[in-house]
């Protein structure tokens, strides 16, 4: 077991034969996701993808709950300001995600309690995912003043699908286990606590299978299955992703984005009325 | 509130604040769309578009229905022609649905009662479906003797998806809202005319979220999501779309389009077991 | 009534005036697809494609099942040469299934018994999917220590869903007809044998719709909705899928492979431990 910590949470790693865990660590805040734990989750990652033994990843939170969404507390040093606020989401979130997504060994969540924003964007890189029924999902950041940055907002649309997406963001709805089963997006939603142990026998199932076919068949899902739009190797989309994405930030020091932010920070209801 | 009335159906817009209010109307038809009023919807979103105060859009029909499909009784005036059936169907009806798509702002659809062929094409603009627990949903244009126009269908196909999109389609089924539900097309299904209620509730919702943020959801909605293989910005597309555009209209003259329309009109079955 | 039959299983065709009905037969292996059975399956497709009387087909297997995957006592004959895996998913595979997905007639599917691998693929060739309450329905091929083909992955993933196609690949997951339906693959799910009579009625209402409009419609849709990533048309997509075609039976020769088919052939479980 390696496990690296820092003042601003943690990736913890474990290693069990050919089970790695890697558990999402911010304890006091539902292990919201700080832009040191976004680096971590990529270097975690691509160690898995190195390592040719493994045939499963088991993905979860610690103290029940996986995840709550960005560490908000952090948001004020670097969202302001457009580069700071592209450098986060295309570097640090972006390259967290981009090494889930691109390993090759299939990844089970256990997804309990909040799972909220980056938790929902951690999820949609998951290939199975397995919920408690008491579990809930959004990424209300409309409330917080600010839009989902383009590649994170394909994942979501992608995996989500567009109604779910769109209700998630238009109208910051946040649902229920059993409303995102429905929806297609949960594998199988457990009641009382039967979530981990689930989990646990889904990974089993997953190790006792040909590891060599579940690896060519993520390699072919993922060249078939790129986020809506956003395959940068097509020469058609690159108009339309560098297009969206060079305005993508240009929001970063507006008065709607200081407000949510600030609101959220203060503990108040945020106010767009005059925005 | 203005309103702009025809002797063949309305589009009425209402503002109210920050809220706009978007009523079909076609008295006894149950607001069948008129070659007039997809004018008008047009005219209506482009107008709602360039209006940055407002924040949230509700599109609903008039006296508890949605909208029954399009103004049969008008159809033998241009359909049978080749160049009138291409006219209506990429400049009067594309018009209408693609001022809707390219609208910035979040827009609530309130459906009760029949939603049927344009209705349909009309939710499917809609970035949230509120549904009443009695409403129908289908696109039974196959007893009338023609196809979806491709547009059209791919937008119903990217909606509502492709299982339900041919069922509709090639079976002319006819669904209730719990089964569209189900399916992934509506967000929410209310009994008891309770419908009109949660929209507006919906609309309230949106209204007092960041305005800024949700037009930039939209606009990366938009561009990472257009309907399949219609992005015409795409190279890859284009020969698709041309070939594809090019014969959807060749039926225009056909002994099957004629039997289905006039048996319509002459409220007798169609019958195409000769044709 | 024309019937072909050989020792390894047949497709079976009949004609009843503009319904046509092709029965997958194989005595004995719940009408699992031999090779001889592709190339029939496409040949049947294909003299169904030519004629202009037929309105409606009805895809069933023999005997209460649809169909349990391929014929695996045929596998080592020449699954374990990398030429010979890919001839046999390129062209006799592909080739039956291309054939139905070129089809511009209605294919309805009644589904019994078992629906698993070829079942799966076969189905998802079909426009409407009538299935009984007890019917099943996976893709466990990693327990036979291989992947999907691309082309019947990209398929699958269409028509079924990522999460639900993954979920067949990674975990071997099998589920019931009411979870097909939920996951979105079922259009219909009938209890106590009611599968058949709902089949052919499903058939009757699309034979008396109009039938020019139906072809128009799957032209259509089928130019609209190419199983995702494997439009060949598209130059974007060349390299991407001449990329994953040209290592994609590589895996011909390996241990893993031999293992899981020879641990079905001994009737004994495939232990991948050491592979």
């Amino acid at each position: 077991m390696s496990a690296s910590r820092t003042m601003n949470g943690s990736i913890r790693f474990e290693r069990q034969g050919a089970l790695a865990q890697v558990t999402l660590s911010h304890p006091g805040k539902f292990n919201a996701m700080s832009r040191a734990m976004w680096r971590e989750l990529r270097r975690v990652f691509e160690a898995i993808q190195c390592d040719a033994a493994l045939r499963c990843v088991l993905v979860r939170g610690e103290a029940g709950h996986f995840c709550a969404g960005g560490d908000i507390a952090e948001y004020p040093d670097f969202r302001f300001s457009e580069a700071g606020l592209r450098d986060f989401h295309e570097n640090d979130v972006w390259g967290g995600l981009q090494a889930m997504l691109d390993c090759d060994v299939p990844i089970v969540a256990q997804i309990e309690g909040n799972c909220m924003g980056a938790g929902v964007e951690i999820a949609c890189c998951c290939d199975i995912r397995i919920a408690d029924a008491a579990s809930k999902f959004g990424a209300p950041i409309a409330r917080l003043g600010f839009p989902m940055a383009p590649r994170e907002a394909a994942l979501v649309l992608r995996e989500a699908g567009a109604l779910t997406a769109r209700e998630m963001l238009l109208e910051a709805a946040v649902f229920t286990a059993a409303q995102m089963q429905a929806r297609g997006f949960l594998n199988r939603v457990l009641p009382d606590g039967q979530c981990a142990g689930e989990a646990v026998a889904t990974a089993a199932r997953i190790l006792a299978l040909a590891p060599q076919a579940a690896r060519l068949n993520k390699q072919t899902i993922r060249a078939l299955n790129p986020p809506s739009g956003l395959d940068e190797t097509a020469p058609v989309a690159t108009n339309l992703i560098a297009n969206i994405l060079s305005r993508a930030y240009a929001y970063a020091d507006s008065s709607e984005h200081r407000e949510g932010i600030r609101a959220f920070i203060e503990k108040r209801p945020s106010n767009f009325s005059t925005s």
